[in-house]
């Protein structure tokens, strides 16, 4: 494929394409010819090979209460793009670069962005509700009324082109197929990132996983990869065992099988005492603090990637803590878009890395509202939608 | 001073010597005479050159109630002392060797004592209610009517002679002034341990430290030690930022003196945004509270120190924990005494550390009543009772 062919025709200019529009909450979308203005100054205009669609985008559809809700809406945050046009004082992009965008910032500047420490981008990160990065409210995309659409979370990959941030964009090899690329923009990144760089899981280790969705394998990858010796998978839906073999669990506890024990005690006694490193990947402040209470005296980690719903407090006893135990939460996995996606890619391609197996199924962009049952019913992992199909 | 002149003559017999004695919870201690048995399997009797006394020991003086209360007791945990006899199976230790006895365990052949991410003992930390290590509640103590006295936990620094098991002792270098040596036997490790080890804190960054006792003081000096730009301390007594300042303290709350603002917001509003690192030295669940809460959004690491009196459990707002911050609780300044107090005699020796500021006082020991005093009235950091005087 011709990536780069007949992509600055419109340079300049508005470019009328497809998109799928949430137009109420839990509504079907629907397919509209919409205007995709052009890219302003630090921004970059993408023409969307493929998308997929993750747990947020099902949870903002569904959202109906303001400020977080707004319609019409594009959804979609995962997707790999073609570089179509750039804005003024774009540096490090050019037609026809195969870029992913992100929604978690790196604006490359900030004090945390220079720190090797953080991922959270002072400049950015906590203004996630604007429909642009430098521009409020103001949006690129207009229905075939004029009204404007909202954009989400500085993606909306659910459009044949979509107008998108420098700090929300990396530019990735042409050697990765772009269907497993685009899995790399949200879920299968924080689970990885979560068991490599705030982990840091070690070989021989012990893993216990909360919630064995895309994020919670992803973790079990992650930890598979650096030949952890025990990944205990934790999840009410049996067919999760098999499920998360491939990505490396060993073991599994269905919570609905033990009676009154809690499953910090089972994991304690599958472990001589607890794990190294626990993971909640579902956002229950009750598995979190069971999550917390599985690891080892002395060591134990327990990494927080699961949002309660209504940002609830945990609670930890300070004697367990105490006891040598420590306890993180963290956003995008601790990694950092630009600099960490491309070494994510690079062990794609060195093969240290198993990504096809997070892909279940296939659809053209018009099936959209299938691939939103499948993922509502838990019949996918992740469904990849091609805009050309 | 030969440290090893008539050290053997009472080599496998009792020894008779003076031991201050605790009676009855909060009442004075009481120098008697006593008979120190032989050392056992693994065990080492020593002739102790000075002792100081810490916080805990003020607590278990203080302590009326099973189990953790027993009388008679000799208290006492942060001491220096020689050799005298070894029993059977003691590898490593000769007489006239310069040792330190310490309260946490090390028994060199656990999973947990094998691996670098933990200090915590599998085989013996969870113990320490008995006297003697592998003899459960065999005391090497008598007193004039051949009662047994109870040991603290495995050290029993009051008395001029004791007996201490090999898990709990650490030869160290005869070039350290031995009552220097004494304060690495428990709060000056576990502060400066915190710093290092624990937060490894770096040059450049925040600090905030809540309570500056012994402990909050001297994670102050392992911070100043490595560079810290700021290290904001909390402390109700208005005198400890002078009293800190040669530790490194460059900024100081008064709780007392802001009025309704929260310390977290007070300490917010001088870095920009929240410290690198903060530590809580007190053992209170708000404080707790209020140091995670103080930290930089992204990468702040809290760092738990008190003991809270009845292990009461802490809350943590989920969201401000998935906002990549980190908390942990540490003993002993995840510290492996064997390896790590040497470490740290070596940079007292290089003048890296500044352990001289601590010591405030020095007493005879018959005047250890008066030491107990000072402590609790808040007056000394530290007092040396020195055995000989």
């Amino acid at each position: 494929m011709d990536k780069t062919s007949s992509l600055s025709i419109n340079e300049g200019k508005p470019i009328r394409c497809k998109a799928a529009i949430c137009r109420k909450a839990g509504e079907a979308l629907v397919i509209e010819e919409i205007q995709v203005d052009p890219p302003q100054a630090y921004e970059v205009r993408i023409k969307i090979l493929c998308t997929s669609l993750c747990h947020s985008d099902v949870t903002f559809w569904k959202l109906d209460s303001e400020p977080l809700a707004r319609f019409p809406r594009i959804l979609g945050h995962e997707a790999v793009g073609v570089v179509e046009s750039i804005g003024e004082n774009v540096d490090g992009f050019k037609q026809g670069d195969v870029v992913l965008p992100v929604f978690h910032p790196q604006c490359e500047e900030c004090k945390d962005c220079k720190s090797s420490k953080s991922n959270w981008c002072a400049k950015y990160t906590d203004d996630f509700l604007s429909n642009t990065r430098r521009y409020g409210m103001s949006s690129r995309f207009k229905d075939s009324t004029g009204q404007d659409i909202h954009h989400f979370i500085f993606v909306s990959s659910f459009s044949e082109y979509t107008v998108v941030d420098i700090a929300h964009l990396v530019k990735i090899s042409d050697e990765i197929p772009v269907h497993i690329a685009a899995l790399l923009a949200c879920g299968v990144s924080t689970g990885v990132g979560a068991a490599w760089k705030v982990a840091d899981v070690e070989e021989g280790s012990t893993v216990a996983i909360f919630g064995l969705g895309a994020v919670g394998l992803a973790v079990a990858e992650g930890a598979r990869a650096r030949g952890a010796a025990k990944i205990i998978g934790v999840d009410l839906n049996p067919d999760k065992f098999e499920i998360g073999k491939p990505f490396g669990i060993t073991d599994f506890i269905n919570p609905a099988s033990i009676g009154e024990t809690k499953i910090s005690e089972v994991i304690k006694e599958m472990t001589e005492g607890g794990v190294d490193y626990s993971f909640e990947c579902i956002g229950l402040t009750s598995l979190m603090e069971e999550a917390f209470n599985s690891t080892r005296t002395g060591s134990g980690k327990t990494v927080i990637l699961g949002m309660t719903k209504d940002g609830f407090p945990i609670s930890l006893g300070s004697y367990e803590l105490l006891r040598g135990r420590s306890i993180c939460g963290t956003l995008f996995g601790g990694l950092k878009p630009k600099h960490d996606i491309p070494m994510l890619v690079d062990r794609y391609l060195k093969k240290e890395l198993n990504l096809n197996g997070f892909i279940t199924h296939e659809l053209g962009f018009g099936e959209i509202n299938k691939a939103f049952d499948l993922l509502v019913e838990g019949k996918s992992i992740r469904c990849i939608l091609w805009m050309d199909k």
